[in-house]
């Protein structure tokens, strides 16, 4: 058994290490370094540059709630655009969704594609689904060439230092702004609330500028430093919740084979620690 | 700088490296090694054989947790006991209540006491509040003792390896609940709910056993492995919610100097991931 210690990146002040037992495949891409490990805990793991991206134990918390939160907030996500989000996750629980038409998965690193079909099938398993268009380009300029043409954003990005630093910056969130119609939902990975509240407070800042509505919520993954991470939600029309039940019952969401979402997780993981939620200065959600 | 290397202990897949400037304590009493740390990001850091157990500033996830959902859910907390809980985060929740009349605080290492006295003093700063009475020593033999006497316990305890495991066994939840009264509630530390389920399922099977009601919730607290902790609540009597709103009227909440709870939040916690919810077979809790 060795240990994988992870780079010091966003987290300054704590990093973990996780135990393995094999380094199953290594290679340097035009982006970056790109690893897969079987550890002893977790499943298989993906790293970028060092730093862990997701296990096959513990990815279910990220991938369905940037997902299905989305999702089942929109009335009608016919066409959907993911930007990252190369381990295929998120894509795999995107087709879960009837109303769904059509997914653009826009990640600039193909051999991130490859690895995961070939070392995480359970993550990558959809993405040769019917309904999936794959483009390997950067996200940014493919989001600026589009207008009013998506109805769902989401953007599953690594840490904003590296290739995904524009993903942070306001000239894209503006660029997805115009890209969504008048009903759209923006959802980008927002950091661990309780380390980083300074870059979610920035990615608000942008958001606030264009979209009437502006949210935050939390999810778990242990394997990421400080164990859990969240997502902004920006909206044009539909708050987080008022097209909940009908779209669950649309969806028919009991026979999703789902590991982490429930409607009741929807509505709790944007209930925010009293000081973060002051610091963020989100709206309070309110739960009876 | 250098890095504080957790000992493995309940983790044995993942473990935390947290950069610190200086030791600033080290000593071994009769039970454990105790060591602070001045860490660069999260200040003072109090670890037990090497495993932490609290820092300065994400404590507030643990101990408001720990505290305030018991003390609210229970219609009129007089008389509680605290076991463990030596850096006095959970004393100083407790006596901001009203209600209480006197709790007291049964730790088997005095030496932590007096370790948070002189270097943790924003967490040990009530334990020489008039309601508070400090008792050095086994907790297990001070709750056998007593009979009909708690209206809340709360075990503030470290991993069930070393002195703590005894806390974690049938015979000691047994004791529990006959040192409670009969609308008694008893919370324990019951570890990663993602990552020790096996841990909470026992508990649960023995608080089952006794109590008529059984539930789990979840904290967030960056520095543990894993980045979250939880808690195991019976009650004879009380759900976590039925006299929620008349408790937070009377003890006005709002004037607290609180980082973390919030009465959405007391809620929130007690919603499981699905998977989680499934294994550990407690109530569905729903939330609109």
């Amino acid at each position: 058994m060795e240990w994988f210690l992870e780079k010091l990146n966003m987290a300054q002040h704590i990093k973990n290490q996780i135990a393995y037992k094999e380094k199953l495949h290594e290679e340097t891409s035009p982006y970056q370094h790109i690893a897969i490990y079987e550890t002893t805990g977790f499943g298989r793991m993906l790293t970028l540059d060092d730093v862990v991206m997701c296990t096959e134990k513990d990815e279910h918390g990220y991938h369905e709630m940037i997902a299905h939160v989305p999702m089942l907030a929109h009335k009608n996500p016919e066409n959907v655009l993911v930007i990252g989000g190369g381990d295929g996750g998120t894509v795999r629980e995107i087709v879960r969704h009837q109303a769904l038409q059509k997914v653009v998965m826009c990640e600039i690193d193909e051999k991130v594609v490859e690895v995961a079909r070939k070392f995480l099938p359970t993550m990558a398993n959809q993405l040769n689904h019917p309904k999936v268009e794959l483009v390997f380009q950067d996200g940014f300029a493919w989001v600026k060439s589009r207008k009013n043409e998506y109805d769902v954003i989401i953007v599953d990005s690594s840490d904003p230092v590296g290739p995904a630093e524009v993903l942070f910056k306001e000239e894209f969130i503006k660029s997805c702004y115009e890209a969504l119609k008048d009903d759209g939902i923006l959802v980008n990975q927002a950091e661990n609330m309780m380390m980083f509240s300074d870059v979610i407070v920035e990615l608000l800042s942008y958001g606030r500028k264009y979209f009437p509505l502006a949210y935050y919520y939390n999810t778990l993954v242990p394997t990421y430093p400080g164990g859990f991470i969240g997502f902004t939600f920006f909206s044009k029309k539909y708050d987080p919740f008022e097209n909940l039940d009908l779209r669950i019952s649309q969806e028919n969401i009991e026979s999703w084979d789902l590991q982490y979402y429930t409607k009741e997780m929807h509505r709790a993981s944007f209930v925010l620690p009293k000081k973060v939620q002051q610091i963020l200065q989100t709206p309070k959600v309110s739960l009876k």
